[in-house]
């Protein structure tokens, strides 16, 4: 059985031409970027040449380009590095705003700070379609607002935040608040110029898009102060202690370059028609299904369902034995028992907050595959209702109809 | 001109087979740990595998392993996650005690906590010999000590620290204050079992050991709290967020297992009587000449000289020119015009501890190699003293009879 990988928002497999790209710098090219010698000019060059590339890529300078181990880095940077430098220079308690559905590294970065009672913070709630409303943000602005952190797109229910809009408007009541966008999601299909979308900061990661794991970076316009969070040595201008991984660096640079080489629109096309194809097929074969978040804001390659009767996990389950990989939300926290926050923000009751299926496509997704998929979720989710025995009349009637 | 690298305390090329070994896990195995279906299954085991050796390695148990972004990373974590969860739970301020010449990561991490006035801290002075002294560290012990923190091979002159005894002699004090070494400069030859070493935490690096750049780990023996530093998803037993870097991990394991498969002694012999060769002929051939540093108790790959009136960076660029490439000392601190904090450490005077050469051996440095580096360095050393114009007469002399 050929498996099937709708799980492209946990991470992807490293693209032929990018791990090309990397392989010369683990065993060839592998000096320090900071030796002085010819092997440290080498890798320093790479190292240059690379950042040059991802900045062009974001719209931004090079020197602010911070390259870090992956987007929950960049994203703790982000906010800690940014309010340990405001402390260091203020003595007033900086105030945050963010979304009650941000990825738990942004959440869990601006609650420890809360912790420590160094910081207040405000969690705006999404509408009931996933989308953060500019207006909801504005209200939040207090006098003491010094930070706004929304993401561009959920890694849950895949719904698009209208940050250009956020990032002009907060700038217009106050343009000192500083906007940081964690990108993650988004750099495969939505415009990530730094310009366009008016944020000071940006955080994304490579194994997102086709590259290695375990590097990162995090934008940071010219003017914005922050401190490093990881101590030692000078690196990244001082901004990230820690010899950098060329090797992964080139590989960013390569996948970012990927994503360039495409005709954006077409791809997004392309992939929106074989989601939508999904989604359609999912609702219209399987009653008591609702649809996460808006159809039409959304990353072209995301789905994300509720099934009535259906517990989450176990459809995982059930899913992985017929061959399909998916998820229930995010990979990083699966195995908890706690109910998606992602979903409770958006109205649903903790009941159904346990039962949602993520199926995330890629750049190596087929109809055929889809087709399949639609076959085999269906036949999954009946054998679940059956099971739990709590099903609904209606849809045995259905399904009785076309055998 | 071939190429000769003398910098392997600075990084070293990933070794053919570690790359061999990390290879299947970029693009055919390449799922999320985190996730429930077969893609992270497949993942999970190479990572739970991977960890269950590198514990083996250090004798520890797998889930004492926490897998980090490198040595940097990790010494970060050990200081401040533990002094995290240490005022959690606890009123009083903890006093460290580290000594004056630990890696910029270990020393800038207690300086950030010593400038919140979270900690208080005590810098031990090595010996003229680069050596701590047990008995220093024990005076050094208060009624609020906490955490005693050492490295165990210093990267820059490459002395070795009696790691075991210190261990042994501040848990008599004392059992409850934890200790910790940075061994990122040990792993490649010195025993690395945490048993033997008497420690609760150990640092350490991929890349200094024939890995990849981008990956580390901290060992924390169980029942030690530390609290994670980078939030986020639930990874690395809560200790550390964010996706697990699979391939650089693979990587980790099978460096450590290279460094395993060699007969150990057998090896650090023959780098032993390789560096030696290269000590004796540079003290021997050019005057004016210091090596510092123990000469027995130090890193079998480690010489560290100080030529009299050379400045170091102008030898190492006059060396590069020569197809030699060595450092000053720490890559991290390589271009900083600050005297080296670890040759102060040790005694010399500011002017001196600006002009140190440090050559480090690795696995594929032949005896031709050092041959060729001792006449290439003899050359450089005279050339510059000569351009210094401040000259020691008696080397002139000495070197007119040779010609």
């Amino acid at each position: 059985m050929k498996k099937i990988y709708l799980d492209n928002g946990a991470t992807t497999p490293v693209d032929k031409n990018i791990m090309k790209a990397m392989i010369p710098y683990f065993s060839k090219i592998y000096g320090n970027a900071m030796s002085l010698h010819s092997f440290g000019e080498d890798a320093k060059r790479v190292l240059d040449g690379s950042r040059n590339k991802i900045a062009e890529f974001f719209g931004s300078d090079a020197s602010e380009i911070i390259f870090t181990s992956g987007a929950t880095e960049s994203n703790n940077l982000a906010i800690k590095g940014f309010i340990k430098a405001y402390l260091r220079k203020n003595k007033q308690i900086p105030h945050i705003i963010t979304s009650a559905f941000e990825h738990h590294c942004i959440l869990d970065s601006i609650k420890s700070l809360e912790r420590e009672k160094i910081i207040e913070a405000s969690y705006v709630k999404p509408g009931k379609d996933g989308i953060i409303s500019t207006g909801n943000i504005l209200k939040s602005i207090k006098s003491n607002t010094v930070l706004v952190s929304i993401m561009y797109v959920n890694n849950e229910i895949g719904t698009e935040q209208p940050i250009s809009e956020i990032g002009k408007k907060i700038k217009k009541v106050n343009p000192e608040i500083i906007f940081h966008t964690d990108a993650t999601q988004a750099v495969n299909y939505f415009n990530c110029n730094v310009d366009h979308l008016n944020v000071d900061m940006l955080s994304m990661s490579a194994h997102k898009i086709y590259g290695p794991k375990g590097i990162g970076m995090l934008y940071v316009r010219k003017g914005v102060a922050i401190d490093r969070i990881q101590d030692g040595g000078d690196h990244e201008f001082g901004k990230r202690a820690g010899t950098q991984n060329i090797p992964g660096i080139v590989g960013l640079a390569a996948a970012l370059s990927e994503i360039k080489k495409e005709k954006t629109k077409v791809k997004n096309n392309e992939i929106i028609n074989l989601r939508n194809y999904l989604i359609d097929g999912i609702l219209k074969e399987i009653p008591g299904t609702i649809l996460n978040g808006s159809k039409k804001l959304r990353s072209p390659n995301n789905a994300n369902f509720i099934f009535s009767n259906v517990e989450g996990e176990s459809l995982i389950l059930l899913l992985n034995k017929e061959g399909i990989a998916a998820s229930t939300g995010s990979a990083c926290s699966s195995g908890t028992l706690e109910p998606s926050h992602v979903l409770l923000s958006i109205g649903l009751p903790p009941e159904k907050a346990h039962g949602s299926l993520r199926l995330t496509l890629g750049r190596h997704t087929t109809k055929k595959e889809i087709e399949i998929s639609i076959r085999k979720i269906r036949k999954s989710v009946s054998a679940l209702r059956k099971i739990s025995g709590d099903v609904l009349t209606e849809y045995y009637k259905d399904n009785k109809k076309r055998k």
